[in-house]
């Protein structure tokens, strides 16, 4: 398997920002895009078209969509999150073509999350499916959530997931997205899953959503290269979680993975120096930012030769 | 191989305290040190025989070696480092009879770090193994820091590493431990080489001794794991640091290694609730202790059903 590459998708914008009641402006977050884009990062969810009720922070999402549409952001994989068929609706009115559904193979959590039964959030996927018609442009992809635990229901059966993935595929799905939505997996456990999911649905684009609550986003993000994931999420500065999921706090930042794919050789396509303007610049916009970043906190390890003998240390100025 | 248990080598004793300069009274070591045993820790490594004149913290070495020897704790290996013939010697003249011999793979680190050349720290551990003659219960290992990338060298060739594993096989050590002095580390790096001094020294007992200070510690640990490394250091709290090594700071914490290897599975002997007993109390002593530990700040996951559905969540509370 070539382990020369892997994607990383940016959800600072929507996985970030749903936590913060603060609403910033438009221009803030298409700011921020231009600073992803400027980094090398190409694969984007900007927003959620989520009821703006629930998540106000959301309620500029066909206005942002269509300004970052404006920009015309060749190579760049622009997407939004739907969680029902009035978001996809909202969404494609709003020019927006790459949908990512979310739901969770917890049957709690879902009714948390989105206010509805796993089996109602399935046919909601379909009634979106038909939005092909008028739409054929549209492409989507399904998110499931809480895959690695559940703050209610606690470890989710491997089959339970593979069973979700299967119900996808015959719709005719092809892209998959398996969340750790509460940071509760393990390397062993996201292993293992990624491994059956993958052996199962070899046409599958598996990509994997980590967060970072307990310290180990870097190791799961290891254990799923290792099994073969080569799309993984990020969020700017390790900001986020899920509003609906007790304990969450923290995806896994965008620049740790940067970081240790890197050092590992393993192509990210996204340049750190730059990568880390985006931060610094959210930080002018929210001065009390809350930040979870070992890059951010450490400082990138100075070039060989750039410390010198009496211990003094180049680092990032962050 | 087996993957159905794991060692924990406890060095917050030595590793975690050399970096604070505040003098903790023998009492307040030998407390830590019985909070450690009943937490299920059964490798310990409690002070470092270096110049007290250079570590201040260790001024108490043979007196915490003569009362910890006094508890006769069964079962539990406990250890001591030594930088030197001269640290060697007055280690065994407390009692203490697992030493912990240190050099570094990095010629300029070893110069900051143990005022020799690496050869000389070859010399000095052969006339070490002399004191076996007089102290032929003495037990030994070979601690090689910087293997993973050095403050002032930047990364290490293996073929470094290996020489000298094989040097320190030749004098008859069996026992030898991979640092990573400053998180440098990267999974891919330490999968790689410890999977070659694993192939190359199957008789070898390596351990791997990781510091977080850029977030890679967990997936660092992970990945020695796979590579069929049985023994890991860690600092409860994530404290610690080489003194030497600009920019290091934090040791992986005991905490989250146990963590995540009960949650992979794999056992540990450890119990996490009393493991984190050992921390609250040093934080009765040190108020201002600067814990790195994401059990710490995040909590155990609430077990089952403890969360309810209105979102409140049982966690510990440190």
């Amino acid at each position: 398997m070539d382990k020369s590459y892997v994607a990383v998708r940016e959800v600072m914008l929507r996985d970030g920002l749903q936590n913060i009641r603060e609403f910033f402006p438009t221009d803030v977050k298409i700011n921020l895009f231009k600073l992803m884009v400027a980094s090398g990062l190409r694969n984007i969810e900007i927003t959620s078209f989520v009821n703006p009720k629930a998540v106000p922070q959301f309620q500029d999402a066909a206005q942002l969509v269509q300004a970052v549409l404006k920009l015309k952001p060749a190579g760049v994989e622009v997407s939004a999150l739907v969680p029902n068929l009035k978001g996809a609706e909202k969404a494609l009115e709003s020019g927006m073509r790459n949908l990512a559904f979310v739901m969770s193979v917890s049957e709690s959590h879902n009714i948390n999350n989105v206010r509805r039964t796993t089996a109602a959030s399935l046919e909601e996927m379909k009634r979106i499916l038909e939005l092909k018609v008028p739409y054929p442009d549209m492409n989507i992809k399904a998110g499931l959530a809480t895959v690695f635990g559940c703050p209610f229901e606690g470890k989710i059966k491997p089959q339970v997931t593979l069973n979700f993935v299967r119900q996808f595929y015959n719709l005719g799905l092809r892209d998959v997205s398996l969340a750790d939505t509460v940071g509760f997996g393990n390397p062993k456990e996201v292993k293992e899953v990624c491994g059956l999911c993958l052996s199962e649905f070899p046409d599958v684009t598996f990509g994997i959503h980590l967060h970072n609550t307990r310290g180990l986003g870097p190791a799961n993000a290891f254990a799923a290269f290792e099994s073969g994931i080569r799309l993984l999420d990020g969020a700017i500065g390790g900001l986020g979680g899920c509003p609906f999921a007790p304990g969450a706090k923290g995806n896994i930042s965008t620049e740790d993975l940067v970081f240790m794919f890197e050092e590992m050789g393993v192509r990210t396509g996204i340049n750190l120096e730059a990568l880390l303007e985006a931060s610094q610049y959210f930080k002018t916009v929210k001065k009390d930012a809350s930040f979870s970043s070992s890059i951010l906190e450490a400082g990138v390890p100075a070039p060989r030769g750039a410390i010198t003998m009496d211990g003094s240390e180049q680092k990032w100025n962050i």
